[in-house]
């Protein structure tokens, strides 16, 4: 192992390491260990390999790439990926002075792991690790090969990081969230009676590939049905249509609802969906740097209370950026709340919040709008703001 | 938890019970957790859940999928999804009894799990886990929930049950092998002088998407380089050009490698191509039922030394199907030889096995053929047999 012990301490990280090194020595960390594809393409600074991508599984075993970063040092970091990965180096060198591009498995990547920071002579470190992103064996190998060191969950830490994005990161978030638009709006127009829910989404998987991004996954539903599972129904005259999915572009993930109808929407349908923008207006209102999410909620909640279809219409929002549900974590009440742990922290400019309003009618079916929101210092700005009316279908 | 003690223990099951019973009776294991991807989808019948079929991670945690089975007794089988997953249960019943789609993370999934098993009284149990696939969190709940319970690595036994597929699984396998033969003829002969590494890239995956494929990964060669990875670099006049790409095609892996050439190939290049097919066919002309690895191997690799670039020309060959690499596992000294545990196992009709000839030239480039073989019983089917001479570029 070559530590490059000349190299500066104050090399330049893709992140932003006063804030890393801020939330570590809060949360009393000596090492952090990035195991997840997300938080490993952070710390990278964008880079994710292409071959594990959308797979892990290989061999006996599957993909693990490490990130090692010691609080406050830069020049001793390093990043432990699979053997192919070296031809990416070549290409791309990663930032990190150490790269060990030697690994097929989840063992042998821990085994690298553990001779970096014994190399490091960190003694009695106290390590975080991402707890659900480690494999079992990972796991077992270094608490065996580094007994001297203890464990603790740096989940929070690496979700606070991410949670502010910057310029450039906002900047994908905007393109992930027009491609997925677009691809929305070519479904819908290029679609009529008789469409398949399958169709209706191999069509949306090609709609979004062909733009670049990485399509992730659809919810759909047809009609009066609340069911979003793919399924022999199809489109009829009338019908309304949701769907509802994420793609990510270099990944960062669109996650986005529009709806479509076939025909001219009725006005009960014209009344339906403004009364899911309504409550989606009055969480973005109140959107902006300093301000809580306990204060964007109470708004839109106490807006979707005064509508006609409080009982059957449920408002959530969630952060968002490398995956489709992250800090800020802002409500405590609902199905997928999480903990609602960053509910009375004020918002920060750079944050990306997912705000959602779904009416499951008893009659006119799913009718629901999900937006992206980045929080600014004066307010706030509508991510993919095109096709939040009533789509038509093809003729 | 209800357990439906009156269904039949001969419940059907979607995969060969009789050979899973036996597998964990020889390994001496009672009760079998699933928790990867690929070995869910199997028990379950070929069901991936599309909102996590290429992403892990929601929330402070990640999609956990669990399948609980008992030997002998399919009676008595959990599946333990995510919450969303109840909409898939009302479109397409899960075959296990039990059906607890109720989770978001890993540690609430390996919750459910406990107690399904503390409901089956099994106490002191020996339970086969996926070490590489059960995250640490997920793992220690399960030791403190079940602390009267051993665990030992189940990873080996379904990778033998998964070693033999069935006619369907072999029509998928077929599927997927043939829609990347056509992605790749296609992004050959639509692409010519100045077309660059990532734009063929961006070019195969829409192929294979429009398709039907889910795209994983391309590899990607130019000239004399053998760097696979994106680059600035661009396909120019007389060079070769190899695409080395995996999709799934509802979960089953196809792998192919196969190479263009910007003009019409010099006789030097259809010598170097032709020497890789040798081997490639001498590999072929061994596969049976009855047949070892090791036969195999070994005619390959001496038909390799007996041709002028062996020094330059590499040979491997590995299982796959629902991985990219998986049981067989043929070779013991390759650098990805994983431990050959399967080398001297007679190879039996229905495995699948992936056949890799790699001549990394220096003067010509990067020169391969990977195929995909089925074991049958008085031989092999070549599947995908299409554009394994030179394929040449948009003129």
């Amino acid at each position: 192992m070559n530590i490059q012990s000349t190299a500066a301490k104050d090399a330049e990280t893709p992140f932003d390491r006063q804030r890393l090194d801020r939330l570590m020595e809060e949360a009393g960390i000596d090492l952090l260990l990035a195991t997840s594809k997300h938080n490993v393409q952070y710390l990278l600074g964008g880079y994710r390999y292409i071959f594990f991508h959308a797979m892990d599984a290989i061999g006996h075993s599957r993909y693990l790439p490490v990130l090692v970063y010691e609080k406050g040092r830069p020049d001793r970091a390093a990043y432990i990926g699979n053997k192919m990965e070296g031809m990416e180096q070549q290409v791309n060198p990663f930032w990190t002075p150490a790269v060990k591009t030697t690994c097929w498995g989840s063992v042998d990547a821990a085994q690298e792991a553990i001779a970096h920071i014994k190399a490091l002579g960190r003694h009695g470190a106290r390590i975080g690790i991402e707890p659900s992103f480690l494999p079992s064996d990972a796991w077992l190998a270094l608490t065996t090969g580094l007994d001297d060191a203890s464990f603790v969950d740096a989940t929070g830490i690496l979700e606070r990081l991410r949670s502010v994005k910057t310029a450039a990161e906002l900047d994908l978030l905007r393109r992930a969230s027009e491609l997925i638009t677009d691809s929305m709006l070519a479904v819908f127009s290029g679609h009529g009676e008789g469409a398949g829910k399958a169709e209706l989404v191999d069509a949306l998987r090609r709609e979004e590939t062909g733009r670049g991004l990485q399509f992730e996954y659809c919810l759909i539903t047809i009609g009066s049905s609340h069911n979003r599972a793919v399924s022999p129904q199809s489109w009829q005259r009338g019908e309304v249509l949701s769907l509802d999915s994420g793609g990510n572009y270099r990944g960062y993930i669109g996650d986005l609802c529009r709806m479509g109808v076939l025909g001219e929407p009725d006005s009960e349908l014209e009344d339906l969906l403004a009364e899911v923008d309504a409550v989606q207006q009055a969480a973005f209102s109140k959107i902006r740097a300093g301000a809580t999410g306990t204060q964007v909620i109470a708004h839109a909640e106490k807006t979707r209370k005064s509508l006609p279809n409080a009982t059957c219409n449920d408002f959530f929002a969630h952060g968002m950026g490398l995956i489709s549900h992250e800090a800020p974590f802002l409500m405590t009440n609902h199905p997928v709340a999480y903990d609602g742990v960053d509910a009375d922290r004020p918002l920060e400019a750079g944050m990306v919040i997912s705000v959602e309003t779904t009416m499951l009618h008893p009659r006119r079916g799913f009718i629901k709008l999900e937006d992206t929101v980045a929080v600014t210092g004066n307010g706030h700005e509508l991510i993919g703001d095109r096709g939040r009316n009533w789509n038509r279908g093809q003729a």
